[in-house]
């Protein structure tokens, strides 16, 4: 069902310095930024890997106000990793079969995600603590 | 420098019933259990894809006690998503290039990790509070 780990997403206090970092400690590549009033964050994608199946990314997320998930989030944690999106190749299917096994879904449908792609989380306490993320990318569809 | 996304590192109470939910759930496949004492985990990796670089796997750790670094993880923030590891070509130049730009190395020299391959660990308090792993599959050794 998941093809690959999509993504790893971030949470930063400061987009633009953290882009920074990953450019010139890691050598990664921007390859989209955009807003995202929806999940209220201001978001870059850098590549890591063109795999087989797809790229991998490391998504910053910038929150675009205190009162939004991710500003909760770095109230409460800090920055580091806020969730992981694995790829799949039918998001409408994935998510029927996993609501099937009783994790309750964030999304009941999918809904807009970076670069185009089809997104749907679930719900951290049915995922042992991890915020997840599927994600059906916008060239499958 | 980074390949790929290695692995998501996620800390767990109790990883038989860890690895029964993701291979359930996300119909996810256990290739290697082991015990490292040095990190103070049991561990599984679970296969995620196999990209042109190399696999991606979801790395479930239960600690050994709580006077390790995963146990002292979950009594300060529950389960949940412990680091990320991505791959490099070559972790001794991939540690000399990163060191060099200032960013602590909790290793100085690489040490076993899962299935064989060569890990270090960066301070992540000096990457955005993300405790990051560099992994050097053995296959590439």
């Amino acid at each position: 069902m998941l093809t690959r780990i999509d993504h790893v997403g971030i949470a930063c206090r400061n987009l633009a310095e953290s882009i920074a970092y990953y450019e010139s400690t890691f050598g990664l590549v921007v390859v989209n930024r955009e807003q995202n009033e929806d999940q209220g964050v201001s978001e870059a994608m850098l590549r890591v890997a063109d795999g087989a199946v797809g790229a991998s990314y490391v998504q910053l997320l910038e929150p675009l106000g205190p009162d939004t998930p991710v500003g909760r989030f770095l109230q409460r944690r800090g920055e580091g990793i806020h969730h992981v999106g694995y790829g799949v190749a039918d998001i409408a299917a994935a998510l029927a079969a996993i609501g099937a096994t009783g994790v309750r879904l964030l999304d009941q449908r999918p809904r807009h995600g970076s670069m185009g792609a089809s997104i749907a989380f679930l719900h951290p306490a049915d995922v042992g603590g991890v915020l997840t993320e599927l994600v059906q990318a916008a060239e499958q569809r």
